[in-house]
């Protein structure tokens, strides 16, 4: 299965085991994910461009699962909206691949 | 190959094509990270929770590529950080079923 | 009168007018604080340090009234909290001021 | 002297009395200022919409101290790029009243 699916049956059963699902509703979950990444920003907003790029052991593991956070809430947003996120991020990066076309040179 | 290895790779090679490695710092991904975020947010922000949960498919379709873009820019950061993303958020799901155990009825 | 007072009162007079007070929730002008803050996060999220603090007048222009923004939603949701922003704002001062002391040298 | 001006002139002294000055860049301040505003949203993300408009006292307090600090950074920011907030604020109100006439009717 994939590893995206895999995440959304897991976090489906865990919210349905603790009668959470009330609680995530699409404009719940949007604020808990710009909140999850803000405590991402938390982490860098003091450092220089070159301390962000060399953290230390501890830190990383910290930034780790605040970056599992944003995953997620993310995951669980798409499944309340029925998006089915994986697609859309290929889709993007297509549209991506378009909008951005890299300079060939002769 | 996992899906997020799979966007992984992809992602990369894009930002090597266009040369925009230099602009990818965490601290810089991280701000980017959150300005995604709070793009999902302006959807929903007007809105009662009945109505985000009932989006029309054109404000879906939207709101799948802000998804998206959201999961790109973790999946990059996860990435200069040297993270396994897909393993953080399984470490995290296991923390969290432990943080918040479910009551069980006798 | 105080400036923030008065801010309050052309916001409120503002919303009356166009009957948008039934949206002016807490919940939803935080996540209208928040999407608004990000727009200030996007001006510099490419930007160097050095960058950051030259920006051309236009750029300038620009940020001012994103900065506005952020203002004119945290006063409308100071006001729907009956919280008095400016009080607050100076006794977060002295917290600050007591939480992190400057040295002094005999 | 004016409300935000005289939040400007504390923070400007509690910075250079603390050496914090070199930590104030504009790209900075703006990541604190999102993580601010996201702290807000944290406090709301569960929240009803009734529920947000009925904090009780001690909450209430705890979010009055996060609108300060979302004030706290905007201003060290405005100052930062030598923005006059208050201005910007009337002017982004002038802006609004044109952007959305109100209804008169005859």
């Amino acid at each position: 299965m994939a590893e995206l699916d895999d995440l959304t049956q897991r976090l489906r059963a865990f919210a349905t085991a603790r009668d959470w699902e009330q609680f995530h509703t699409p404009k719940n979950l949007a604020m808990a994910l710009v909140a999850e990444a803000a405590e991402v920003v938390e982490h860098f907003q003091w450092l220089t461009a070159a301390e962000s790029q060399a953290l230390d052991a501890g830190k990383r593991a910290e930034v780790a699962l605040e970056l599992a956070d944003v995953l997620l809430y993310l995951v669980m947003l798409a499944d309340r909206l029925d998006v089915d996120l994986g697609e859309a991020a290929r889709r993007k990066m297509v549209l991506n691949e378009r909008r951005f076309p890299t300079l060939t040179r002769g």
